[in-house]
C-alpha cells in the first residue's frame, strides 16, 4: 500500500525542507518523492543533512513542470489546505484520509498523491481544484502554518498507521511475555503482607481502617507476574529476618 | 488539556531542532516546554529561526539540570523510545496514548510529561526507568530515527486530535476522585525503598540484578495515589524501626 502513495511538493524554496521531507517520508515507509517547479535546487548540503540518511529519496526524486505532469498516473489526488477556500471542496481530516486509504490504494493500478504547496503561500486555487479532495491538518487557529517537513510527517504518519492497521495487528500492544501470578499466588503474599504488617507493628487487625483493602486493591491494580510477586515475598522475608520475626 | 501537557527534551544539542519543537507545539496548542541539561544554546538564530513565530516558547522555556526536576509536578510522565529495552515496559502506540489522555488530564493538578531523549541515542536506560509508560512512533524498520521536532509533531498532533475529540464530546463521567501522586512522591518512596532493601540485606547494589527497575516497572505501572505511596511509605519506616535501623 505505501509503494501507492506519492508526496508531490509544489515550488519549494528551501532545499532544507525537502531533506526534511524526504527524511518523514522515509521514516514512515514511502518513497515517492516527485517535485513541481521547486524554486531550489535539490541536493545541497542543508538537504542532505536533513535528509540525515534518507538522501537516496533525493536522488531519485522525479522534478516536473506542472502539477498535471506530476499526478497523471494518479487515482487520488489530495491536496493539503491551511483552510477552506472560496468555493468549499470535500475536505478529509488526516485521519478521515488515514481510514479511506486502503480502499483507495487496493485497485491495479491505483496511485494517490498528496500534494503540498510553497512555504509561504501553500497551493493555488488553480492547483486546489485540480484535487479530488482537500486534508486540513487541524491546528492552533492563531499558528497555523505548519513546517513543510512537518506537514508531510503528520500524513506520511497517518499513511503508515492505516496501512499497520492492515497489516493485520500483530503485537502493538505486545509487552507482556512474562507471565501473571495466579490468584492463588497472590493470595499467599497478601496473607504473608498482612502478618509482616502486624509483625513490624504497622497494621493492627483489631483496627484495620481497610488498610488490607487498599494494599489489596493497589497490587490488583498492576496485575503482578510471577516474578514480581516472587521478589516481593523475597522482601518480607527479607524484612521477617531483619526485625527478628519468627520464621514462617 | 493541552495547557496541562509538557514537553520535555533531555540533553539536546542542536539550536534548530529546539525551535522545530517549539514551532510543532505552538502550531497543534502545546505551551510548555522544558529542558534538561542542554548540550546547546536555546536562543540562536537557528532556534529562533526555525521556530518561525512561535519563539515566545523559547522565551519561557524552563531549563533543569535533571529529569526528576523537570517533572517533579507530573502525575503521568511517558518517554518516547525506538525499542523496548532488556527490560519491558508499558508501552503504548501514540494513538493509544492519545485515547488516554482526556482521563489523564482530568483531575485537578494533573501534568502530563511526554519526554524526549538525545538526538544521537534517545533516552538512557535510567530515564526511561523513570516513566509510567513509553511511547513508540511506529517507524520503518531500516530507517526507525526520527528527527527530534518530527517526533514531537507526530505526538503533538496526537495530542491535539485527542483534545478536539473532547471539544464536542461531553464530559464524560470523572474517572477517579482520588489524588495521584505526583513523580517527586514516588521518587521518594523509591528512594526510602531502596535504601530500606539495602540495610535488610535483600538488596545489594553493587549486584544490582534490575531489581530497583522491577520495582520501579511494578509500582509505576500501577499508578499510586498519594495515599497509598503513603501508607507504602509508612510501612518502610515501621520496616526501619523493628529492624533496628537509623531513622531517617
Amino acid at each position: 500500500m505505501l509503494e501507492r502513495i506519492r508526496i508531490v511538493l509544489i515550488g519549494t524554496s528551501h532545499p532544507g525542507n525537502i531533506g526534511g521531507v524526504a527524511r518523514a517520508m522515509h521514516n514512515m515507509g514511502l518513497a515517492d518523492l516527485a517535485l513541481v517547479a521547486p524554486r531550489c535546487e535539490v541536493l545541497t548540503q542543508d538537504s542532505i543533512s536533513r535528509a540525515s540518511g534518507a538522501d537516496h529519496l533525493l536522488h531519485q526524486v522525479r522534478v516536473h513542470t506542472t502539477l498535471e505532469e506530476a499526478v497523471a498516473d494518479c487515482t487520488l489526488a489530495v491536496g493539503a489546505s491551511a483552510r477552506s477556500r472560496t468555493l468549499p471542496w470535500p475536505m478529509l481530516s488526516p485521519r478521515e484520509l488515514a481510514d479511506r486509504l486502503p480502499a483507495e490504494c487496493k485497485p491495479e493500478g491505483a496511485r494517490i498523491a498528496l500534494v503540498f504547496g510553497r512555504e509561504d503561500s501553500g497551493l493555488t486555487n488553480a492547483e486546489l481544484q485540480r484535487c479530488h479532495a482537500h486534508v486540513h491538518i487541524p491546528t492552533n487557529a492563531d499558528f497555523s502554518s505548519l513546517n513543510l517537513a512537518a506537514a508531510v510527517q503528520v500524513l506520511a504518519y497517518e499513511c503508515r498507521m492505516a496501512w499497520l492497521g492492515q497489516v493485520d495487528t500483530p503485537p502493538a500492544a505486545a509487552v507482556d511475555e512474562e507471565e501473571l501470578a495466579t490468584h492463588a499466588e497472590i493470595e499467599h503474599y497478601f496473607e504473608h503482607l498482612e502478618r509482616t504488617l502486624i509483625d513490624i507493628d504497622f497494621h493492627d487487625p483489631a483496627q484495620p481502617r481497610q488498610l488490607m483493602a487498599r494494599l489489596r486493591r493497589l497490587y490488583l491494580r498492576a496485575r503482578p507476574e510471577r516474578m514480581e510477586i516472587n521478589i516481593l515475598r523475597g522482601i518480607l522475608s527479607a524484612t521477617d529476618k531483619a526485625a527478628g520475626n519468627p520464621r514462617r
